[in-house]
C-alpha cells in the first residue's frame, strides 16, 4: 500500500501516519519528495485496508498494491479452474452452453425447447422459477412448481439445469432442484445471498451488475469463496452504457481482464446484454474469441407469447446456427463443448 | 402505446399485430405513411406491457405512452407528499435532516455524534447494524446489539432513528427498533426485500442504485407502495460515472425529475455521491437548491478510527456548519427543517 | 414522426400542434387515446427536423421514424460498401490490416516496424504527423516532415498509408502524402473538419468519439457523404466507461449494429480500446468475430522509447501472432484479409 | 511518481527501471515489500510524463502525484482569478449571466431577447453565428452576418457578447466581432482550436467534453494558458450518462471539484446540462449553491420558430423569474451578479 501525503501536509501530520502504520504492525517507508511525500508500507495490507487511512489529515490518497480478492485471485490458484455442473465442465479449455427460456412457463413448452437446445449442442438448461422484474405487476415466475418442471425436464434429457435464486431463504428450496444456482445482475452486490449460496455444495452462476467493475465482481465472488464454495462461474452480460441502441453495454474485454485477474472461468451473456436477437450471434461469437469460458443465450420457441423477455429471445432455429459456429470457432482456438456426463444405465 | 412496425413489414405480419392487439381487448389504430405504418394502441396499457409485442415479426419498435408506476406517479396523487418519521416530517415543505455514522460502533461514540447532530439541527439519527461491504472481509456491522444501541440512543435524545435491513428475513428485527428502514442502493432492485418492507407498517428511506435510471427508482418504489406501504422516501446518493474525482456522479437533475413525476418525497445525500469531505457541503446546498426535501450526511466525531467509510464522513463542527446553511437556505426557498415531534412529558 | 402530447394537452394546443405540422406540408394523423392523444406525422420527415415540435405547448415527446441519415443509412444503398485505398480493400468480406507506430519518430523505426507489420499480413500502415495530446505538453508529432517519411516508408514496402488531419486548413497538405485521413476520437463531432474531407476526393477512417452513440458516429459520417464523398470507413475504439480497468471500454457490439444500419464498412481498434497489450489480442479476435472490416493496431519495436502511447503497443513479434490468428479466424468466417495492389512493374 | 512493480518483477527488470528514472535525471527510491515493489520519483514529474514508464517490462502500474496542469493549477495560484468580459467580472464573488438564443437568427428577434434578458439582471449576451449540428441537414447558423447583429444588438444594450468559434481559422474574424470566444464541448479537445484562441487576447467560456473528465477539461483549459491567455472561463455543461430523461448529465459536483484544483473561475450551462425548460431553474440554483461563478441559460421569445434547440429554452418571462431567484442566493451566499461597465457618457 502506498500513502500519498498532500503537498501542505505538516511533518507532524506525516509522523501520525507513520505512528498508525506502525501501530498496526507494520512497516512504513518515507521518500520525501521535492513535491510530495510518499509512504510506502510494507507487510499484510489485509490488515490495513480495515484502518479508514485517508480520513487521516493530511492524507491525499491511499494506493493499494495488492488485490483485495484473494481465493479469487489468480495468484492464489495459477491454473484455470474447472468447474463441474452434474457432470458438464466450465472452464480450462471446455465450453459450458447453457440455453433455455427467460422463465419457466410450462413443462410441455419447457420440454419442446430443453429437446431442440440439446439437438443443437447445449449442455446445460436454464429456465427462471423466480423473476427478478423490475416492474410489480410483470410476471413474476411460477416458483417451486417451476422448479419440479425444470428438474424433471432436465432429467428427461440428460442435461444439468440452472436457476436463479434471488433470496437467500430459498437456497435452500432451490438447491432440492437446481445443479447450479444462477445470481442475477441486480443481487450481485446482495451480500447475505451471496454468503447464502456460499455455504452450499452446488456451483454457482455470478453475474456482473450492471454498474459493476471487473474487481467488483471479482469481489462479490470472494463472498461467495469466503464460505467455503469454490465452484464460481462468472458472467458477462452487459453493464449501464450511455447508448440506448443496445440494451445493455457488451463489455468484452472484461473476459480475457477477468482471465488474467482470476482462475474462475468466465462465460458470456449475449442475450442480456444486447437484447437484440440480431445482435446475440456476433457477440456470442465475439465472447468465445475473447476467450469465454461457455455462452448463456435465451432460447424460446414462440417469442411473441412469451411470458417473460421474449423479445430477445432466440428461436430454436437460430439458436442451432449459433451453436453450430461457436463449436466451430472453439475447435479453432483449441477447445471444444463440454460432453456430457456419461450416463451409466 | 405505440407500434412501429419496419419499413419492410407486410401487409400480413400488420394484421398479425392488429389481431393480436384485439385479442388482449384494446383497440388499434393503424396509420400507414409513406415511409413506415404505425399503430396506435388506445386502452389501458397495463394490459398489454406483459405482452412481448416487440417479439412479433415485422415490429420494430414500441414506445409505450403512460408511465408503468401508477401509485407512486404523480398523476396518482397530485399533491406532494408528506412522511412522518416518529413525528418528524419529510416532503411538503419540510426537510428531514438524517446524520449519524456509517456504522454502529459503540453506544458512547453513537451518543457523543447524536448529541453533536441534533445541537446543530439533526432531526433524524441513523447508524448502520448490517453493513452491506463490497469485501467479505471488512466490518459487517454489530448486528441486533447495534440495533439496540441506536434505539437507546435515539430515544435519549428524542431522535427517530434509521437504519439499513438487508435480507428479507430480518424485517420483522429491524422494525422492532428502528423507525424507518432504509433500502441500500445494492438492493434497490432486491425486489424479495422491497415487498417485505411494503408488507410492514414502518416508512421506508429507498436509496437510487447506481445504475438505476429514474424510472428504475420509481419502479422500485411502486413494488413498496404495490404492497400498502406508501411511506417511503426517495434518495439520491450518486450513480455510476465515468470520472474518478468523485466516488460517484451526483444526479442533482434527478431531484426535480422526481418531483415532476412523482408525489413521493425526494432526499440527497452528499456523503455517498461524493464520497469527498470537501464536497459535501456544497453538494448539500445543491440538492437542497434543487428542492430536495432534506439532506442525509453522514457524521463521525474520530474519522479516522471509523470502522466503515470514515473518508467521506463530516466532523461535527463540519456539520454544524452546513446544517446552519442549509436552514437558511431553506427558509430563502420558503421550506423548513421539520421540528421534532413534540414530546408530551 | 409520432407526436405525443401531454395527458393535459387541451383541444387548442392538439390543434395548434395539427396546424404547424400541416404548415410544413406534412399530413397529420390523429389518435385520441383514454389516456394520450397521438399524431402520427406522413411525409418526409426530413422537413420537419428543423422544427422544434417539442417546444410547442402540450407536447410531451416527438418520436422520429426516420432515421436522420440517409447517405449512410443501409436502405440508400443495400449492398455493402467495399473501400479502396491505393488498391486494398475494406469491406464486402476484404479485412483491412491497420498496423504501425502511434507516432512517426524517425525514418528508420518506422521503416523497421513496416517492415515487420507487412511480413506479418498487415496491410495498410499507419502513423501519425500530428498528435492530438492531452497535453500541451506532450509531444505533438514531427508534421509535415513526418508525412513525408510516412510516404517514403509507404512507398517502399508497397503499402498505403494513413494518418490523422486534426485541422481543415491542414486537410489539403495530408492529402498530398495520404492513402487515407483518419479523423480522431476527439474530432468526430469537428463538423468544419469532416466537412472538408468530405470535399476531398481521398477515403477517410473515421474514428467514434468516446461519448458518441452509433446514431452519433452515422451522423458524423452523414457530414462526410453529404459533401460528394463516400469512401469512409468507420471504426469502433472504444467509448468512455466507469471502469478503469481498460483504458476504454470496446463496445464489440457497436459492429454488427452498425451494419445493420449501414452499409460502410467497420473496423475496430482494440489498441485505443483496452489500452493494454495484453487484451489487444483477445479483442482484435472478437472484433473480427463479431463482424468487423479490418483491425487497427499499434506497433512498435522499442515501446518503452515511444513518444506516444508506447504503453499500448504491440512488439513486431506480437504483432505476427495475432494477424495470424485474425487470418485464420477470417477464413473460417468465410472471409480474408485483403490483398495489396498488384505492383506493375 | 510512483512506479509500482508487478509481482514477479525481476531483479534485473527492477534495476532496468531504476537505470530508466536516473536516466531521465531523476531521483529513484526503491521500497521492497514482501508483496510488491514499488519505486518513489523524486524529482520534477513532468520530465518524466512524456517517457512510457508503463511500457517497460515488470512495470504493474505508474501513479503521477503532481497535476499535470500547471497554469491552471490552485497551486501556482492560489487567488481565485476575475476574468473581465468587457467589464463584467467573473469569479472572485462576481457572477457572469449569459443569456441569449441558441442561435442568432434576426436581428429583431435578437434586439427583444437581448432586451428581456438584461432587464431581468443578465450581464452577457450569448448567440450562436456558427453552429454545430448533429445533423448536416440541420440549420448552421448565419455566419459572419450574425456575428454583425450580435456586435450591434450588445453594443446598444451595452451587454458584452460571447459566441462561439468551431474553427481556427474563423479565430480572427470571431475575435474582431466577440467580447468572448466560447469553445463548445465537442471542439474541448481540438487541440488547434484551443491554441488558437490561446494566441487570442479576447476571454474564452471553455466547455466541458460530454465525455471528459474534470482533469480533462483542466488540460484543456492548459493549452489556452501555455500560450499565454490566461483569461479562461470553465463551463460545466453536462456529460454522457445513462438515463435518458434529460438530455445529458449536469454533474454539479463538478464546480466545487474544479475550484478546489484550479483558481478559473466555472460557472453552469443548465440549458444543455438537462434539455428541459422545466429541469433549467432547480439546475441553475443548484449550480449557484455549489459555488458556481455565473449562469449560461438560453432564452427565446418564440421557442417553437427556433432555428435550433428551441425545446430546450427558457422563455423572457421565465428567464426573469429565475434571474430574481438567482440573485437572491447569490446574496445569501455572499456573492453577487456582476454590474455592467460603467459606461461614459
Amino acid at each position: 500500500m502506498i500513502i500519498i501525503l498532500k503537498p501542505e501536509a505538516t511533518d507532524e501530520q506525516i509522523q501520525h501516519v507513520v505512528d498508525r502504520v506502525e501501530s498496526l504492525g507494520l512497516s512504513p517507508h518515507l521518500s520525501r519528495g521535492t513535491y510530495r511525500t510518499i509512504i510506502g508500507v510494507i507487510g499484510d495490507e489485509a490488515r490495513i485496508q480495515v484502518a479508514p487511512l485517508r480520513a487521516i489529515p493530511g492524507v491525499a490518497d491511499v494506493v493499494p498494491v495488492q488485490p483485495p480478492y484473494k481465493l479469487t485471485s489468480r495468484e492464489a490458484h495459477p491454473e484455470a479452474s474447472i468447474i463441474d455442473v452434474g457432470g458438464v465442465k466450465i472452464g480450462g479449455g471446455y465450453l459450458g452452453m447453457i440455453a433455455g427460456p427467460c422463465a419457466i412457463e410450462s413443462e410441455e413448452r419447457l420440454d419442446a425447447i430443453a429437446r431442440s437446445v440439446k439437438a443443437s449442442g447445449a449442455n446445460l438448461l436454464r429456465g427462471g422459477a423466480f423473476k427478478p422484474r423490475t416492474s410489480p405487476y410483470a410476471y413474476q415466475g411460477m416458483g417451486e412448481e417451476g422448479l419440479k418442471i425444470l428438474r424433471r425436464v432436465g432429467d428427461r434429457y440428460g442435461l444439468p439445469v440452472v436457476t436463479e435464486v434471488m433470496d437467500a431463504a430459498k437456497v435452500g428450496l432451490v438447491e432440492e432442484y437446481a445443479d447450479m444456482f444462477q445470481i442475477g445482475a441486480r443481487n450481485m452486490q446482495n451480500f447475505v445471498l451471496l454468503s447464502a449460496v456460499g455455504r452450499s455444495s452446488k456451483p454457482v452462476l455470478l453475474k456482473r451488475g450492471m454498474s459493476a467493475t471487473v474487481v467488483d465482481l471479482l469481489m462479490s465472488a470472494e463472498y461467495i469463496l469466503s464460505e467455503g464454495n469454490s465452484q464460481v462461474v462468472l458472467c458477462e452480460r452487459g453493464i449501464k452504457g450511455f447508448d440506448s441502441i443496445t440494451r445493455n453495454l457488451f463489455d468484452v474485454a472484461a473476459v480475457p481482464a477477468v482471465k488474467g485477474l482470476s482462475h474462475l472461468p468466465i462465460i458470456v451473456d449475449p442475450s442480456h446484454a444486447t437484447g437484440r436477437p440480431d445482435l446475440i450471434p456476433p457477440c456470442a461469437l465475439a465472447g468465445v474469441a475473447a476467450g469465454a469460458d461457455g455462452v448463456h443465450i435465451e432460447v424460446h420457441n414462440k417469442p411473441e407469447e412469451a411470458l417473460s423477455d421474449g423479445a430477445q429471445a432466440l428461436l430454436p432455429e437460430q439458436y442451432a446456427e449459433i451453436a453450430g459456429q461457436i463449436a466451430r470457432l472453439a475447435e479453432l482456438m483449441g477447445r471444444r463443448i463440454s460432453p456430457l456426463a456419461e450416463t451409466t444405465a
